[in-house]
């Protein structure tokens, strides 16, 4: 039997609803004071009327303090239980793509709050961000030794979550060699990217399929891409057949790796420009460029709901300078990562955009984040990249 | 110059936004009584304040008396604009889909309110809907000769809406014969559709996209298609390697046809099953049948706002049997045509279903409407389709 945690009344109804989260102010400290418990210990959750919800991993220390291992009260997390968990996350990859590439673990969308699992082939890259998930790091090791035989198994332990847990910040080899860049396969095409000096795992498999869907209207097309780090979209649409394309970003390393991704796949026709991406819209705008499709895929802009007003400007002013460079039958793919904002405020930008500058809109697809990256009903927190592809025809109504 | 429409004050604000509609209630009738205009007649129209806001297609009789036509007051609706219009749809669609199956003219969505055009290679069937769109009859066969050179034009002018404008009801050659069935193409898999007696034009291209993605998840599994209409999900599944399909209609022409498709491909594992949906589930349940994959595809149950309580609880019970049904790692594919139900409220209507039953539900994919039916952000109604690809686990959490 785990120690036991009492929440305060009404506290149980948004796990009840799905969510995985306890939140520190949400526990009855009087009944189960916080500072009994060590970082990364595992308790039983009981809800103020002493009903049971299921064991969690708890961090005394951090804002988000319980993480729900199961709604099953005698179930803690067991080095069996962890294997189980990522059998059955792998088994939804396996089905799903026929190469070894993709996010084999998403966190709390698969049962396993605070661990972030990439897979290249035979290069697992982990990312641990709960004192709860790092007590498994040497159980993590072996059972992904044993469902995926690895090279490589990589700790990119150094996000920024990590400080608030307690937790150091490291780049560690579990199995094998760190390698200098992973090699990744997506919709067909090859990449190279940096690990240690990349972002997050040093790829964002999250757009997959909308870079796929990209590839159906690239042919022949003028391509931009804003924001490009190493050429995810870029190079897809380059060998879908694009007529030429440009990626800006304001990382000279990411645009060396983009020249690089081209050359991998044997194109030729990929250009890039350093710069901030406002900037270079705007030069492009006065230059009076024009391009058959822009990609639009910043960083958050909205990082925390404090900034939803100034962030949402910057989306608009993002999207029309995107639209402003079309071409009179052109393609707007505007990509969020925000989780605050909706798909709704998105689609309502790129209307407001475009009824400022009279093009007529039509949402062709929207896209949401690829099915390695599930989204769980009840943790809103799971569900944040979006995309919309936008055609605007210039004086057509 | 046209006839001058006056709209009261305020109610350029919707058009201003994006929206092509003008509401009988929102004509000034002391400047510019209805009574004055012919059906189908075309109007400038202005805003309270005397600025013009564009033409439109005029119906004094019809609740929505206004269609914009064109936001620039000196275009109206001519031969030379419809078949302008038809050429920019139809390059779309010849961008995007390699044979020459799809919805050609989504109506408001490619600025042709009142127009609904459907392909099937040389078979174009046409849904005229509004008196202003009637008028326009002998260019559009004219407009599409010219641009698809088809052997057959039918106008399958029957639907719903021709009353409200007071047109009356008809299926008529256009040009050519009038075929009995349909040959359809959609995703490499070939379907028979009643034309005459069908649904609608008698194929739904909307959810060509959604039936593409469920072709990667079908392989080696048992399908329920539920509400299956002539096969369109189940017989795609059955054709992308299902180990076996069951079609669930209350129709037993839809039922027919669906062996017959079954056929057409060379398909011998595909079964039928007539009945109403949700008694033939719960039956199912009661038997504990058990299916890998389980496809939801009712027809709109919340038809108005005001059937909006009703429709969702419709919508709950249908995705709590369809979780039901399915084995401890299964899929639901739940999809929704109603306009009054948003993703959020689907994706909240499953969450609720899987708590209720303690499945573990992952949204791996939504889905949306296919690109041959865009959206028009600003026009509500043109966004209907919605899809959600949950799978669904037993004993995970």
């Amino acid at each position: 039997m785990f120690p036991q945690l009492y929440l305060r009344k009404g506290a149980e109804r948004r796990i009840r609803a799905g969510h995985l989260w306890i939140y520190s102010n949400e526990v009855d400290t009087r009944r189960s004071p916080l500072n009994g418990f060590e970082p990364g210990s595992q308790v039983c959750v009981f809800a103020a009327n002493d009903k049971p919800l299921g064991t969690a991993f708890l961090n005394p220390h951090a804002l988000i303090c319980g993480r729900l291992i199961s709604r099953n009260p005698e179930q803690g997390m067991t080095p069996q239980r962890l294997t189980d968990r990522l059998e059955t996350a792998l088994a939804l990859r396996e089905r799903l793509f026929d190469r070894p590439f993709y996010r084999w673990v998403f966190g709390d969308a698969d049962g396993l709050s605070g661990l972030v699992i990439d897979r290249f082939d035979n290069v697992v890259v982990i990312q641990v961000s709960t004192a709860g998930m790092e007590t498994m790091r040497e159980s993590l090791v072996r059972a992904v030794q044993k469902l995926a035989h690895p090279r490589s198994i990589v700790f990119k332990n150094d996000g920024k979550m990590r400080e608030v847990e307690g937790l150091d910040s490291y780049v560690a080899a579990g199995l094998g060699d760190i390698p200098d860049v992973l090699q990744v396969e997506e919709n067909g095409v090859r990449f190279e990217a940096p690990l240690a000096e990349g972002q997050k795992t040093g790829w964002f498999y999250d757009h997959r399929m909308n870079r796929r869907r990209l590839q159906d209207y690239a042919s022949g097309k003028r391509v931009l891409d804003v924001f490009s780090y190493v050429g995810g979209w870029g190079v897809q649409a380059a060998a879908a057949g694009a007529a030429s394309v440009t990626c800006v970003d304001s990382s000279r390393t990411a645009l060396d790796s983009v020249g690089r991704n081209a050359a991998l796949n044997g194109l030729s026709n990929v250009d890039t420009l350093e710069g901030d991406a406002f900037t270079a819209l705007k030069d492009l705008c006065d230059q009076k460029e024009r391009f058959d499709i822009v990609v639009l895929d910043p960083p958050a802009l909205i990082p925390r709901r404090r900034d939803q007003k100034v962030g949402e400007q910057a989306y608009a002013r993002l999207n029309q300078l995107g639209l402003r460079l079309l071409d009179r039958d052109g393609l707007l793919v505007s990509a969020s990562c925000s989780m605050h904002l909706s798909t709704d405020r998105l689609v309502d930008i790129i209307r407001g955009s475009g009824r400022r500058i009279d093009r007529f809109v039509q949402l062709l697809e929207q896209g949401h984040q690829a099915p390695d990256h599930p989204v769980i009903p009840g943790i809103p927190e799971t569900d944040y990249i979006k995309s919309c592809f936008v055609r605007s025809l210039t004086g057509f109504l």
